[in-house]
């Protein structure tokens, strides 16, 4: 069986010293050997967060990460915003709806970016959030937002937190959690930290600190606190998925010998390939109007049956590309390249997709 | 460097075809491959739970599965009962504090087991319980709690749920969810199950669904309404761990081949054993009045330092045997014999303490 070719948004795949890590004999995570590599891997993501505050670990998806900066940060009755650009924006809703917290939300179509005019001019007509949630990039839409003028227009126009999800763009976009105002920076080791699922990152400033030292929601796995008590002895509160940590060690060498600048341009520049190939070769259209460079997202030509097109994809030559999502299923594909994403991954994707479409442009013409 | 022996209750070693799946190339979650793979996971933990209720998947490490307990069966006013055997019994009892609900708990003196006339006595001096939680076994302290007969004596007395965390108990004792009626059964991946750490496992009774559909604490990524919603697709609703999830097909494969009965009496086996050792050819006094068979927890001698000793079998050995926790650190040892803990592993962690604890005690009697 020919190998798997992943050109979805996270899992992504992996490095094959990433995978040999994992298939080392397991360690106890309270010894020592363990400590240091789990000491080696926040310092890391310091790094890929750009940042000089408190990085943490969690044993979850990107979802746990998020829903811990909602139940870290937020009382009863205290008021949020999110600016959603997208299902993951729309997530951070349901999360906070979940902990009882009916949130404003700003919703841009699908494609475009956050706008901060509309950001600004809410916040002045309503003053009084604790926090705003924004995605960096989400990963529905392939949409990038500008979070450093996003930032900086929370900090001049009100006292909020700025929350950032960049679950999809880090380590695949310019980041930078501190320069840019980022009270909190959340992530996922499946997508730019070419890890497996399982671990999730936040970095916390000191003023998220202070809020999540008076915030009232419930919360035991997800606290903060507890996680940075453990600080100290180089341990977590709770046994952690130790062979993701030490394959996320791993992971982070390479990123960081790499130089993450260089990561960064390379990705943009296998983006703009991409939506070159997309445009000229395939002729289909764009979807984002301000693209991300973690993945392309395209419309399919009209009428054209976008599951079947992606399933006998995956069935009949092992090649997965992701479908929309919700409203977009589908209707739009989203080619991924990020992480360890190749130019000869992404050039089969393109051209089986070329193949494909062929076939299904004249069926749709001898129909119509 | 040689291999590292790990006598710990989890993680515990993994078998070499576990490893070798979790390096395998990384699938997509949303693939039929991936499907199938989750759904033999499911179906597997059925058996192993002795269940043929609905098996839920967590990516967490098996304290995210007790929270899950606390905050999908409970409302805010309810009243739960937690039978305290050690600090897993007493995690218990800070998730639901940090979920603004004071228990009512027995606590058992650390070593005993759960003594069910104390139960009967609470259960109908003080009615009204929603939730009853219980550890099938106390990894803190070694003892095994006859669930069979705790969790009658909770229908016989009144209305509430029985939760039990069988986090280091299942795959190992033996255990069995339907016909002991327990509404909810917790579990990890890093003990019996033979895999890495970082997923948990629920079994969850009809009645406990009852409880989820009217509970009114906050719950998102914990929230089994939506994994069971994710079901019929074969799916989870946010990332899995994907690769353990592969590891931990193999491994289920491998306990169900052998068979659940024989990899219980292996266990009690290796357990019978090892006590008798400790007792007689290390002199060691058994720390457990009720001694389960997946670790053998022993008191040191009077005066010596059991952490100076742990540390140096570690770092000198390299054999990982578990201290004391909370008020027992430095005063017992916990040797494992759970999971692929081999008899040969135990071999070698009972020869070096043989010959440190000579020294030791030759040192302890130099002294006084």
């Amino acid at each position: 069986m020919s190998e798997h070719i992943l050109l979805t948004p996270g899992p992504t795949p992996l490095p094959p010293s990433v995978r040999a890590k994992m298939a080392e004999p397991i360690l106890h995570h309270r010894t020592q050997e363990f400590a240091q590599v789990f000491q080696r891997v926040l310092a890391g993501m310091q790094q890929v967060f750009r940042t000089k505050s408190q990085t943490l670990m969690l044993t979850t998806s990107g979802t746990g990460a998020m829903e811990s900066a909602v139940a870290n940060l937020l009382s009863p009755g205290d008021r949020a915003l999110v600016h959603s650009t997208g299902a993951f924006g729309n997530r951070f809703v349901k999360i906070l709806k979940a902990y009882g917290i009916e949130p404003m939300v700003i919703f841009e179509e699908w494609g475009e970016a956050a706008q901060p005019q509309r950001l600004k001019a809410l916040l002045n007509a309503s003053p009084g959030f604790k926090v705003v949630f924004f995605q960096h990039t989400d990963t529905s839409t392939g949409v990038l937002n500008d979070i450093e003028t996003l930032s900086r227009t929370v900090r001049e126009n009100s006292d909020a937190l700025v929350v950032v999800d960049t679950v999809s763009g880090l380590a695949a976009e310019r980041f930078e959690t501190d320069s840019w105002g980022v009270d909190v920076a959340l992530t996922g080791s499946q997508k730019g930290l070419m890890n497996a699922p399982g671990l999730a990152f936040a970095a916390v400033s000191e003023k998220a600190w202070t809020a999540c030292g008076t915030a009232k929601l419930p919360r035991f796995y997800l606290d903060w606190r507890t996680m940075r008590d453990s600080l100290p002895q180089k341990e977590t509160p709770y046994t952690p998925a130790v062979s993701l940590v030490v394959a996320q060690a791993e992971a982070l060498r390479l990123i960081l010998k790499e130089g993450l600048d260089n990561v960064v341009n390379r990705t943009r520049e296998l983006a703009l390939y991409t939506r070159t190939e997309v445009t000229n070769r395939l002729g289909l259209r764009l979807f984002a109007k301000d693209p991300a460079h973690i993945l392309t997202a395209a419309w399919l030509p009209e009428g054209a049956d976008g599951d079947a097109l992606l399933k006998n994809l995956l069935t009949e030559e092992r090649i997965s590309i992701a479908n929309g999502q919700e409203k977009l299923k589908g209707k739009i594909i989203r080619i991924a390249h990020m992480g360890y994403i190749s130019k000869s991954d992404v050039q089969a994707g393109l051209s089986a997709l070329e193949r494909r479409l062929k076939t299904l442009i004249g069926a749709v013409r001898s129909r119509s």
